[in-house]
């Protein structure tokens, strides 16, 4: 590796017998140039063993002005409206969206970052699993995180999740409740959203309760989710309180309470998180924790700005939430 | 009009003295070309008064692998859904998907479709209000319309609107609703979802009651529709049956009949359309007319490929809905 970073395009172009500005538009393959140019590059870039280095060519790079949107679906009401007002912040910029839906298919996921790394985009905004993608390590690569722990050089947006997980907890104890499961996601994965666990654990710790938490898996199917909430309700048939971490899974903890003959919010109360659009127009009555999306997209789209033009951002953008009462706590 | 069309691309090649090969590949910007080729192919292209016609240079064109999705928003269930299923079978085709909410800015999507006709996308699809926009009047370009009529040479793919028009209002005769009112988009939008009207029209007035329509605008927004509703109830106190064309005013309506102290079902049955899997998911009592999007989006998919590879496509296609009974009728 530290040979190869001590060439630089400059040596190249020296060797070429061309400007530094030649040599890059060889790399990017821009404008028009004779091939007798090309093949000097070509041949000075084998001389030297020099491998374009993604940042370096990042440097002379022309916009493609295309950014892409890296989730796992926007078959999903928290995801389809934050897709939707990227989008419109995107547009208004001049951008244009490249759409990648990634859910359980990594493989895509890295298809996009390459993507990014062969300059086909100009930056990206993500907020899917990403384990293990080598390509995340480059460093100061014009990428925005929603929700997802990438790497300590790319930025994140998220609401307060810590906030929003004491303000639904809370709301559960002042209403009574005196045995409060909680659910999430893989801890594995590593992304702020597990702040709403750490916040219901100190909260019921705080009233001498034990916490308890049932975590879905990335991959669970409506099915698997189905069956792992069923088996919290016979577990714990003394549930009285359940913090759900998004709005779906809230949905389907109150159908599964039915089965167990628990009336919503007489015997059990449910709150949920996220409080999409669509979500407080098909389900007005479920209270929930409600994320500032339009603002949450708008500021992401600022962000990844600011990162494609080189200019210096926040490392961590966390915007207030706000409580949804509905009926079902 | 005319005497452009009179001029053909192998006329400037041959005044240019090149191949017409090399006289596309100017037109198109595409391959390294010597400066003197392409001001020769220019002089040539302004002394005939050679205008490149979009449907010439289509035939010679090199594939960019992108398509265009225009539709109103992913904010939304059915569209969010449709959105990552036409996602999913255009990446296993190869192809990277340029996302365009239109809603409320035909500017936007006319922005898309120059895109289009510059070649910069290798097909649309669309499902947006497309009123007087006159690029798609060229025929034979690589679009598939979901929904929307835009001209004879586009093929639509739909849901069997007028089936489930019969279904929705024949339910509501059944369960022995006398009174019953239909919502619906507004005429002006050529769209064969029309056609739950049409089907509405014709069952009730085969059993002998009077059709009424209330129309929403296509500019709507919730709380436009939330008056509308209102003015419903109060103009049609009587009404005991509504059959929305979406989900999303079938909530709405609910949402209104329970400020006019109905109950629903017992007092006022309720039908929507649509049954996207987020709706089901949060709103699973709603009774509806389910479409087949993700059949949709597969035989959009494989219908645009079929244009952009100049292959014969049927010019409708219409696939089966069925009945999900919920609670609400």
């Amino acid at each position: 590796m530290s040979e190869k970073k001590r060439v630089k395009l400059e040596d190249v172009a020296k060797e070429a017998g061309v400007s530094k500005t030649t040599a890059s538009r060889v790399l990017n393959h821009r404008g028009y140039l004779s091939k007798e140019t090309i093949d000097k590059v070509h041949i000075a870039m084998e001389k030297l063993n020099y491998h374009p280095n993604s940042i370096a060519r990042q440097l002379y790079k022309q916009e493609t002005n295309f950014v892409g949107l890296i989730f796992p679906t926007v078959n999903n009401p928290f995801f389809g409206q934050l897709t939707a007002e990227l989008e419109k912040n995107l547009y208004k910029k001049g951008y244009k969206v490249l759409l990648g839906d990634s859910e359980n298919d990594p493989a895509k996921e890295e298809f996009y970052l390459q993507q990014l790394l062969e300059h086909q985009v100009d930056g990206l905004i993500v907020g899917a699993h990403n384990q293990g993608l080598p390509e995340y390590h480059h460093p100061n690569l014009p990428i925005v995180s929603i929700d997802r722990t990438v790497n300590k050089d790319v930025p994140i947006v998220s609401s307060d999740n810590y906030q929003g997980g004491i303000m639904a907890t809370q709301r559960l104890i002042d209403l009574g409740c005196q045995h409060i499961i909680h659910t999430n996601g893989p801890t594995s994965l590593a992304s702020p959203t597990q702040n709403r666990r750490l916040a219901y654990e100190h909260t019921v710790k705080a009233n001498h309760m034990d916490p308890i938490v049932y975590y879905t898996k990335f991959s669970s199917s409506i099915q698997d989710k189905m069956l792992l909430f069923q088996r919290l309700f016979k577990e714990h048939p003394e549930v009285d309180g359940i913090f759900a971490s998004n709005d779906i899974d809230a949905s389907l903890i109150i159908k599964i309470a039915h089965q167990f003959n628990k009336k919503v919010p007489k015997d059990l109360k449910v709150i949920g998180y996220d409080g999409a659009d669509s979500t407080r127009l098909l389900f007005p009555q479920l209270t929930t924790i409600r994320q500032p999306i339009n603002e949450i997209a708008r500021v992401a789209v600022n962000t990844l700005e600011a990162r494609i033009k080189n200019q210096p951002t926040s490392k961590s953008l966390t915007i207030p939430v706000t409580f949804y009462k509905g009926t079902t706590a």
